[in-house]
């Protein structure tokens, strides 16, 4: 069993580092933050005994060597970036989980035969930088490294010059490791594993998601002398397309979801009719179809309320990945070490992204849930238990090992 | 008649200050550019043999004396700061036309009776500081003077300091001065003198406003792995609030506008579900009976979807003024010298709020109004013709020089 007390202390160690307004973080990719969580990191990982890869996309690889110089390392781990007012688990019980796996072998002082190799990928959540993912599906070859370092935040700043900025770019070629498998432990995120009272979700598959971005452009005019039927109100466009977005997610319930979490208006003046609104539909399913299928809605709907508006609109997909189907030999690495450690668990589909849902196409992966307290999570409120750390760090532990071979 | 060269050049000049991004300006107030705006305003002014006052709200005085030292002085102007995409003729062609009617009587050696104090007020636009005519305000005893200082931008900064930091604030008591009269020429901001073909506007009434901000309370949570019905998503009330909006105005047309030109949402990250929206709703009416309605259709019909979504949902009125009808020997002064002059013109009521709206209640008070293109204003492409805004400093002259006796 791993040290869940140890565990616990380094995720409050860690959540010092961009302290949120409301008891989370706000520790964004690529800020002085960022930086500082990454050093805490390396520090820790070296005092175990690991040495520090870093590639060109700021990916953090802390190995601990095997005994076998032939055989692929086991890597595990998640993020260490967070949303704007997020909690203090989201990725970062993943990458620490990794670290405590090394840390337990080293206590018990067993050498396994793969190296094990404990992960931190560069901007998971996507907030700063979209998409979400970025780094781990730059790995995963699903994006190039030029398009990643021309990815701007919402002043214009760079990823490729941000990460400079703050010290984390590497040398090491992205994607050049093999891997023998991939294991990630997240908090479920939702709601599912706490009402089923689980302790483990053993994750079989993930969500799709498409990001479009949607630009409708009215015409600024001031909100007193111009008559209503003269007005081209982007922003009365845009609460229409949000109505259409809601519908369209339910029109496939339960098995979809849909929103908008990012809505910039322009000139975002209070007696000026918006001229411009440029918004983020975040559409998910289990299913490819739905998602294509909400995709073309949006498009179609979208268009049509414009044109009975008069308004431009324009669409532009940012962000997005297929279902995945998780590997089978891990998933039931992770299903048996629940079952060996005696966890109640259940099968679960991942209703977020995560860094895994790449490296599945590159390397054998699956991931380990544990639940978090009313489902809550991209909130500062986010909890979770020392008790389910605990158990999610130990089923890591035994699906790695068995992995990794003693 | 007046200079219309002279005053067109001036437009110009102005209009380098605060640059746009699309050919119109971005001179917000109390701003270093709203600073730079002034002091060639008072540059000119001193140049035409005036005497600047200033006041503890930043108002400017530029005073011709009359040849009786006992009467009260004709003011005439309007405001030099501007929207953040704004055009280069509102409220700058009513200050620069109040300095050409002081220039004209200069050239022709007129000395009136009372004196002419060309006058800017500030902030009238209201997009750093809500609420707009914020120092006319004050000027007329509609808010305190220490309200105002505490009014803050986005960014936190205070009037009252920022003030300071251009270094706009004068000594003088604020409404300390009694007026003969007050005049404001303006352009329409509305396509009604376009279509109508005519060159001027005798403002009779102005309509009246009501800005409430409105702030729905939701859950920030994850877009992707929150189920739809556990959902709590202030964007979609605010989406839903908006179409009301736009349903309650409509529902008084013509004789009523409503939209919202500012909407902020919180934490505006694409795979957050905003907890939280903040928005304010215009709506304006030249009856206040039809005001009062839709402010409280708004709260009624807000709180209705709020509660039907699970969302809080609150009210704030951030600003408003009842409709105004303006002073008769004023606005006959202004009718008489249309006529006098051969211009064409029309009775028009004033769709925006100027700062004529509040001065009306402590002098007798009335607006010129020249037509601008395609009825465009608040936004960069605003356009006039220097025939018409000639036109417009013409009648304003006539109407000033009469009530100001030779
Ligand atoms: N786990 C997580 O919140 N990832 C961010 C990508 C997503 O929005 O699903
Ligand atoms: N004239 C003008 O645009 N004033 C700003 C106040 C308003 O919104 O009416």
């Amino acid at each position: 069993r791993i040290n869940g007390d140890r565990l616990w202390d380094s995720l409050m160690e860690m959540a010092k580092i961009g302290p949120g307004v409301a008891g989370g973080n706000n520790r964004q990719t690529l800020t002085d933050e960022d930086g500082e969580g990454r050093a805490l990191f390396q520090k820790w990982c070296e005092a175990a005994g690991c040495s520090m890869g870093l590639d060109q996309m700021g990916n953090m690889f802390a190995m601990r060597a095997g005994s076998d110089p032939d055989a692929l390392p086991v890597y595990v781990g998640s993020h260490l970036d967070t949303q704007p007012t997020g909690g203090k688990y989201d990725g970062v019980l993943g990458v620490l989980a990794g670290l405590e796996v090394i840390r337990t072998l080293n206590d018990l002082g067993i050498r396994t035969k793969h190296p094990i190799v404990a992960t931190n990928w560069t901007n998971e959540e996507g907030t700063r930088y979209a998409p979400a993912m970025l780094s781990s599906g730059v790995f995963a070859g699903m994006h190039t490294q030029d398009w990643a370092y021309a990815r701007t935040d919402p002043e214009g700043k760079k990823f490729g010059d941000e990460l400079v900025r703050i010290g984390w770019r590497g040398e090491e070629e992205v994607g050049a490791r093999k891997m023998h498998a991939f294991f990630e432990l997240h908090i479920e995120q939702g709601p599912i594993l706490e009402a089923e009272g689980k302790d483990i979700g053993v994750v079989t598959h993930g969500q799709g998601l498409s990001w479009t971005q949607v630009t409708v452009t009215g015409k600024d005019a001031h909100t007193g002398s111009t008559p209503m039927p003269m007005r081209r109100n982007a922003g009365l466009g845009m609460a229409r397309v949000l109505e259409k977005v809601d519908e369209i997610a339910l029109s496939h319930a339960p098995h979809a979801v849909g929103a908008a979490g990012h809505i910039d208006v322009y000139p975002n003046s209070r007696n000026v009719i918006p001229g411009k609104v440029v918004f983020t539909v975040d559409f998910r399913s289990p299913e490819l179809s739905v998602i294509e299928d909400m995709e073309a809605r949006l498009r179609v709907e979208g268009q049509k309320i414009a044109d009975d508006m008069g308004l431009e609109i324009a669409f532009e997909k940012v962000g997005g990945f297929d279902p995945v189907a998780f590997d089978e030999g891990c998933v039931s690495a992770i299903r048996k070490a629940a079952e060996r450690l005696g966890y109640s668990h259940m099968n679960i589909i991942s209703g977020a992204g995560h860094d895994a849902c790449w490296i599945n196409r590159v390397a054998p992966t699956a991931m380990v849930m544990c639940p978090c307290v009313d489902g809550l999570s991209h909130n500062e409120a986010e909890e979770i238990s020392k008790d389910w750390a605990a158990a999610g760090a130990d089923v890591l532990f035994h699906a790695v090992v068995e992995t990794a071979e003693i």
